[in-house]
């Protein structure tokens, strides 16, 4: 793969000043067009050997192009709050919103292929890591991202030869550093595992684009002109153009057998034993919580169901076993401007706790799947790629000690209907059923199909769907609070006591 | 002030059990009320000694009310990302957005009465902490917000036989900490200097609240009461009635001399010095911010100046010279829909770096004095009131080793003029000239006159105002790049190198 990359490209002087004033001007258009019409992020990743020119080159960008509308990353060390998250949480963090360009320096490239060099992960666990990377960024040009991709090469001899001379000029020696020579000495495990990465994660919608570092004019006229290239592209396709990828539709179950129509609603607990067990689940989340262990683990809680479902009272029985200082309850409501400027599931993401609290989120990233999809809110394509995009994220969670605990909230047509009658004739203004309300009910049968569809498609090992028989509130939250302290239980067992 | 609070409040239970229910209904409904209109936040201050109830109050009141609109915050150790900044970051990154309820669990309060107590600061300090304090809250009272202060008070013997209970007890064992102890044994300085803290920050528009924390049924009751009286009235009045306040109008100095009609905009520089000094200083700002000491100080730059005074062309001349992974530039736009939930300065303390960075705003915070003054997008009061509370976040800044410097770029109205029938006939489309560019010129005088009164209320000894002569654009953009040298330099200087 790298074999263009050491042919020895330069571009000279003479033809590098002709070129640049306009393709300088060409960009400065192209980002000024993309800022005005703020209809997706450009995402460039900056990858390659050291002394390749990858600082340059993020310079330099930022220097032909507006800095105001450029945003620069460099991943170091996490800090103490993106170490208790799930990795890819600080890349979240930093992507770019529509309009905007961001430019990666050192992205999720960089761990994998250093610890693969380093010994630290073998040959499975890199290809693990690059699947999910591939997943991230079809998740992201899926999105109508455009990511591109740029990995800067040097022969073994031109790597030597450019540290040493950085080493011999007295200005730019401190830019050398033990690291560099250390890697120097491993150029061909490097070598090997960059060509097996980039192989692996150069895909239609995110090209590796592989440039010879060596010469600076063929190295900058190089990334100006494919910059340029794929913003105009994009620019100038028309939005409907740009997906044309369609999904195979789902059909109903042939035989009309579902999961939610084998449940039993008519499951039910008595007063006094509710209300012991809701004391003895509530002492038990309570001590479990306040566990020291506890600290070294996330819970995360979905609440979904029907409208009038039960899922607020239920919500509150657990908050009310908590501390009110460690727990956080996030309601789904439309999204706001500065999320709707991101990929769908960035507005959750910001919402991940640290380790040692508890979220729980009324409603979730599942509304793709369910009202979006039902009211046609996203294309059927969407919500296709939806169900695998969240198994990763929620993947991700719980690879990071946390507890991912998902509730569906069921309940029968008639007990919805006996519910909105009796909100009805309560005063509270909070409980006033809206025209919505209605409306959702006649699509009772949209909604399950697309509610047994979601648990098939997303009840994992690792985050499994509990479906709760809500016809009876007493039963539901008893069945919530044994489910949520089960699976906290069992996590807590896995860490061994400080001593 | 605590007399009232050791007369030993109890409410009996069946009272309680009584007055219970209607005055739960009652703050539901005033939530509700609260986040259907999303007028102004409420924010829950829980301050007082140990052991009488403050986290008891804070989870009832997610009990109570709806836990989905409330967000409870505890704040222990500052994580590191708070810690290289401005101490009072952490709380403008926790303040509720209109429509929600902020509890704090440890305020900004703390860290001045233990620091106290300790002996860590002398009274002189405490006088300034708690200054800083009540211009805090006044500001936020200012931009609306309900700011509810509860102190729970113990009499000594109240709280050692507290703490013996809780100690007595298994299950409550380990709320008791050797630190809890330490503190008992403190009795006597800390009720001091709280009582000092409560007098001397209790004011008109955020009283403190002193409740006698004991009895359970007293403490809860009152908190209810308290808390529904306040969201009940604040809700009940009309907006226009909310703030009464007016400023005394300032005036244009009566002879018109002012201090950019002093300007020598003939100032000039010519090409050959310039391309001299633009590579002498873009050097040494290179070289500064490479140095190691670099990585303890921020650099907050500001830019303001009129239409085509060249904010961006010298912005670029700065960020030209930098390393990209370290500076970011922030365009300042019109506020988001989040922003504007929240008080005005929230859109830029969310911006406030780490140490080791540089942040340039183009347009920045004063937008309040200078273009929602002129053209009248805020009330007079508003402005007025942002001269002081802009002096005190740049003093925050300057205190956290915050480089601040601020840049107003001056050109004649010739200069202008000359500048849009220039871009007039360029084709880029990014310097098209708008309808508002020809219409704020036409405001010419009544800009200059908010800039003078600007640079008069906002020039301190830790963050002045450096005036631009910019109808050379080569002048301006050495004597920028020299002044943030200058300034960047002596902060350094006062830094002892690491051995």
């Amino acid at each position: 793969m790298f074999e263009s990359a050491e042919l020895g490209h330069t571009i000279d002087k003479e033809t590098y000043k002709q070129e640049i004033p306009a393709l300088r001007e060409a960009l400065l258009d192209a980002q000024y067009d993309l800022a005005e019409l703020k209809k997706f992020p450009v995402i460039i990743l900056i990858g390659g050997v050291d002394g390749a020119g990858k600082g340059e080159t993020a310079n330099l960008l930022n220097e032909w192009m507006d800095p105001r509308n450029i945003h620069t990353h460099a991943f170091g060390q996490p800090s103490d709050e993106e170490a208790e998250r799930p990795h890819m949480w600080r890349y979240w963090r930093a992507l770019p919103p529509k309009g905007k360009i961001g430019i990666n320096f050192g992205s999720w490239y960089t761990d994998p292929i250093i610890k693969r060099a380093y010994g630290e992960i073998k040959n499975e666990g890199l290809t693990k890591a690059l699947d999910e990377i591939v997943r991230f960024e079809k998740m992201l040009t899926d999105e109508g991202a455009l990511v591109l991709k740029f990995w800067f090469h040097l022969s073994r001899e031109k790597q030597k030869n450019r540290l040493d001379k950085l080493e011999k000029d007295p200005h730019t020696r401190w830019r050398v550093t033990d690291l560099d020579k250390k890697h120097l000495k491993m150029y061909d495990e490097f070598r090997t595992i960059s060509e097996h990465v980039l192989r692996e994660t150069s895909t239609a919608a995110a090209p590796w684009i592989i440039v010879e570092g060596y010469d600076a004019n063929y190295r900058n006229l190089t990334v100006g002109k494919q910059l340029l290239e794929a913003m105009r592209k994009r620019l100038d396709t028309p939005e409907s153009k740009v997906h044309i990828a369609s999904a195979p539709p789902l059909i109903a179950p042939v035989d009309s057998l579902h999961i939610l129509s084998k449940l039993d609603l008519s499951k039910k607990i008595d007063k006094k034993e509710y209300e012991q067990k809701l004391e003895d689940f509530q002492g038990k989340l309570n001590t479990l919580t306040r566990d020291p262990r506890f600290k070294k683990i996330s819970v995360v809680c979905v609440f979904e169901g029907s409208d009038a479902a039960g899922k607020g009272g239920s919500i509150r029985r657990i908050t009310q076993a908590i501390d009110a200082r460690i727990f956080s309850v996030n309601p789904i409501a439309a999204p706001t401007e500065e999320e709707r400027a991101q990929p769908y599931l960035w507005r959750f993401w910001r919402h991940v706790p640290r380790h040692g609290r508890v979220t729980v989120f009324d409603r979730s990233w599942y509304g793709r799947v369910l009202v979006e999809r039902v009211e046609g809110f996203c294309s059927e394509y969407d919500w296709m790629r939806a169900y695998g995009e969240i198994n990763d994220f929620e993947e991700q969670l719980s690879r990071k000690q946390f507890v991912v605990v998902k509730f569906w909230l069921q309940i029968s047509k008639e007990e919805q209907l006996r519910r909105f009658e009796e909100r009805k004739s309560i005063a509270f203004k909070r409980f006033k059923i809206t025209e919505e309300d209605w409306r959702n009910r006649e699509k009772w049968e949209s909604y399950e199909m697309a509610v047994c569809d979601m648990i098939d498609r997303t009840s994992t090992d690792y985050a499994p769907w509990t479906i709760i028989e809500a016809n009876d509130k007493n039963f539901a939250r008893i069945k919530i609070l044994k489910t949520l302290c089960d699976r906290i239980e069992k996590i807590l067992d896995q860490i061994k006591p400080e001593k």
